[in-house]
């Protein structure tokens, strides 16, 4: 059926059992992309039938579609003209999130979440500032109603004085169980097929509309009917059933979220169990656990993706919170914690801290509040542009008062990790490295409550590489590289993103005439240009090396090594132009 | 009867007669400050009861108070040992929002807003971690309940199996009116006393308790003598007058709601008509509007600092939209706007942007969306070390794809406005100068579509000065200040923060040795920075002038350039040095 769906107009003429044939098409698109390149499966499984009725109702694109995280989009891309992103032999242009440049049927380029309302919202002010007449729909899952910014725009849009449409997709679960009382009022909801005296989204005015068998095409057909060019803001909350069709990932739906690629040709094989960041930070914490300390773990709905799995959540019972997707209250909740005497540990994703800026700098800094918050998955990569973890180094470095890490290697980090947690006077953020795990095998016996202070790993002359973070690996290269040239650099590990040494930087005067800034993320208001101002009134040459202020997506990691001329030849290239 | 209390213990005693003479004395020290010192007035009156009464039922510090924003902070201070800060001369060291280093009943220092119920969240839990006993109590008002922070924060608190009491004190304003379904709900539930059918705090699980005479301190003891202890989550929803007591302060809140000094004395005088940036701001809106341009301004709460007075909103009419305190909605509102072909231009201050890193990136600029934010306010001051605005630059001109302007004068930012408002391909940010304005006279007739191209605007050699924004008229001093010692330096006009005139730069080299960088904020992460990340592998030095990485608090302007060096001799000093 599948085959004959160009566009949404070809869905118009179809029956119900064609419509179904039709889902059970998609459903097999689905899964062969994920199969074979990794993706979102329980979400997009679930919103089928969803889908469908809603482009057979509404007419995309001049009735606009908004999608929250856009992670359920596939069903959409299928049936708006890129098919050949899930059938055959995928092509892989087509990205897994919406992109305007790749349909008219994509308003927006989206992949963080809880952005759709606010996103529709201002579509659906234009379109009334224009005088158009035309259907706005935002369609976001239960798990993203949670952040801040979806209850700001479902606060604002209720008095919108016209056609909005929340489809609110409520599957049970975010990436993990839901948290908060939103999720009990949804409960409430559903159990009382929409009824329920509670009901927040009357409460702040909405019309209100259930369906509690999204997973029926002809239903939801029905309901969209009803709802189709109201006048007012209405909710339409229906109920689906996450990885619908698909047996495991109807049971474990966090485990089936997100899937790389051949999981699921995956038989329960005994993989070695290999140490990862993941583990000795789950080892840390079970340790600080055992001995009752007030340890205070905190996740917002992603726990996975730190290996905080349900054995673990568990083992720590009332010291883990998981806060649902809400990384502003996660931050400022760990400062609550920290003034009062538990000890937090909060962990992010580089491109999901970047909702706490305005947190950081005045829930926590301004009050320097010893948190300690891990940022997993720094640096330049291949990941989508919205998912780019590049700009962590720069947005959180220049707020005063706190103290950003960057471990080299596991003694490193266990061992800032061990001060951070035990100390009360600054809010500290570790950049965890990425593994594969790098050991010394030699316990680090810094003392990391003197800030600040730069490692001479290799003293050498002439020319002194700053190798940052997870970037000291690519500094040995360069000083090796550098040897072959007869050039003897000496080896620097910061340790410290967040400050300069500034005796041993004076010192480098001395015998060197060249430094060289090593750091993976952005050169813009990063690391290096530190370096560059510090030396700004001297006679030290100074080269910095990290990504360039761009949205790169999905771009070959060595492609962009070879552009940001993170190379060891292409650096030792541009030190010989100098030296 | 304040001058009997030192602290809330010299309260329990008192019988209501006493508490209401207390209440008067408090009124008139709050009276006091603000016409002495300037600062918040409305929301202080109108919470001195509820302030008295819970410090008389509860037990502060034991029991913990967090307030939203601290801006009503003024009672608290009188009646926990801070008085001096509200009667006779005024003790300046006392501050106008908490500040825990004056008290131990101040547990947070506090400024921005929606963040009490997150942070009291905390303390909570940490309590409930160490098995501790005792009543944590988020005093917010209605005003700051839409910003994301605030809803996320509720949403988490509500499945807290504990004590946990939130006090809304509903003064049924923000700054100026409320706008949102959540003020419909709160609107339903003052009109039934509490008893509307719909009610969100019910829908998320919270016990609630309702008082309709929020200043009738018998009632309010008698709340939160019911809700003490309570071992749920409860809101107490407090209905009282904002500006209680002093008549204008009651008709005319949104004028009263903070005040300058003096204010009080003043008659409606015929003060001269005087051009600004806000004036200008303003005649150039309503001239798109006249128009029948989509103009679509938006504010998050606070118009009046932007001088959108009560005429001006009315003007614009569907054109302007406030949308409550809810900063992130503003920005991703803005560029749905965009996105369907309205012409958004958003006004937020410096301080307050720094809420929305994540929706600039994201929802802006990654869509490349062609908005208009006006970022007030920014620059080097004396404020509260919670209201600073130094950081906006760093935060905002790292993020790819977004154009962020400095203009110097009125007709180059008349200039850039108009630029900015007809293109289509990029997202813009700029920098409002503080006023006095600075007038050249001449037409602005630059094409700011080509990006970053700086502007020599006195060639001379060996020393070239770039003086970026309001910093410019610092550069022509420092211009002068060489001259004298024989050095005629080249003077710069940068005008985008966002980028580097590389070829101006490398042309730089041909006949100078040093470059000065002037800009008003962080030095770090900021603009001088990448001027010297360009030079660092030539000849030419380079010396950075800007602010530390620090909060500075309630400073002498004169000690900050002093202490930063931003003054013509100082930087002449250091000139000299390296020349």
């Amino acid at each position: 059926m599948l085959e004959k769906i160009n566009s949404p107009k070809d869905i118009q003429n179809l029956n119900t059992q064609d419509l179904k044939e039709l889902a059970d098409d998609i459903r097999q698109g689905i899964m062969n992309r994920v199969n074979k390149v990794g993706g979102h499966l329980g979400p997009d499984l679930g919103i089928v039938e969803t889908m469908i009725a809603l482009h057979k109702v509404f007419d995309s694109p001049k009735d606009k579609f908004v999608f929250d995280v856009s992670h359920q989009c596939y069903p959409h891309k299928m049936l708006t003209g890129r098919k050949q992103g899930f059938v055959g032999d995928i092509d892989l242009k087509i990205s897994g999130f919406t992109n305007p440049k790749e349909s008219e049927h994509d308003m927006f380029a989206i992949g963080h979440c809880s952005t759709s309302i606010s996103l529709a919202c201002g579509l659906a002010k234009a379109r009334d500032l224009k005088s158009e007449n035309y259907n706005v729909i935002a369609l976001i899952g239960d798990g993203s109603l949670s952040g801040g910014e979806a209850l700001e725009g479902l606060n604002n849009a209720a008095v919108l004085d016209s056609n909005f449409i929340v489809v609110l997709n409520d599957n049970e679960m975010s990436i993990p169980e839901n948290v908060g009382g939103i999720y009990k009022n949804l409960e409430d909801l559903r159990s009382t097929k929409g009824t329920a005296k509670n009901n927040m989204f009357t409460a702040l005015g909405y019309d209100y509309f259930y369906e509690d068998e999204g997973n029926d095409i002809e239903k939801m057909i029905k309901i969209f009917e009803q709802v189709k060019d109201s006048k007012k803001p209405a909710v339409v909350h229906v109920h689906t059933l996450k990885g619908k069709g698909y047996k495991p990932a109807e049971t474990e739906k966090e485990c089936f979220h997100w899937i790389m690629p051949g999981f699921l040709n995956q038989q329960n094989t005994n993989a070695e169990v290999v140490e990862t960041y993941e583990s000795i930070t789950k080892d840390f914490i079970l340790n600080k656990k055992e001995k009752n300390d007030p340890v205070a773990v905190v996740t917002a709905a992603t726990p996975g993706v730190f290996g905080f799995d349900k054995e673990f959540r568990k083992s720590l019972g009332k010291n883990y919170t998981d806060v649902a997707i809400s990384e502003e209250h996660a931050i400022a909740f760990a400062s609550g914690l920290a003034k009062n005497g538990a000890k937090p540990i909060v962990a992010l994703t580089s491109s999901f801290i970047q909702r706490t800026y305005d947190q950081l700098s005045q829930d926590v800094c301004l009050n320097n509040s010893p948190v300690t918050i891990l940022v997993y998955w720094g640096g330049i990569s291949g990941a989508d542009m919205t998912h780019l973890c590049t700009f962590d180094m720069a947005m959180i470095s220049n707020i005063p008062n706190l103290v950003y890490l960057a471990p080299t290697c596991k003694e490193e980090y266990l061992a800032m990790l061990e001060w951070s947690y035990q100390q009360n006077n600054y809010p500290v953020l570790i950049r965890v490295p990425k593994n594969p795990l790098v050991s010394t095998g030699k316990k680090d016996m810094t003392d990391y409550s003197v800030l600040n202070k730069y490692v001479i790993e290799e003293q050498g002359n002439q020319v002194a590489i700053l190798g940052l973070g997870t970037f000291f690996q690519l500094g040995k290269q360069v000083k090796e590289e550098l040897k072959i040239k007869g050039i003897n650099a000496s080896l620097i590990n910061p340790k410290f993103i967040t400050g300069l040494d500034t005796e041993l930087l004076e010192n480098l005067k001395k015998n060197h005439k060249v430094v060289i800034t090593l750091e993976d993320g952005e050169l813009d208001g990063g690391f290096g240009e530190k370096i560059a101002r510090f030396y700004g009134n001297s006679e030290m040459k100074v080269l910095n090396y990290g990504s360039f202020k761009e949205f790169s997506d999905r771009a070959d990691l060595k492609d962009l090594y070879k552009k940001y001329r993170l190379m060891p030849d292409l650096i030792v290239e541009d030190v010989l132009k100098i030296c």
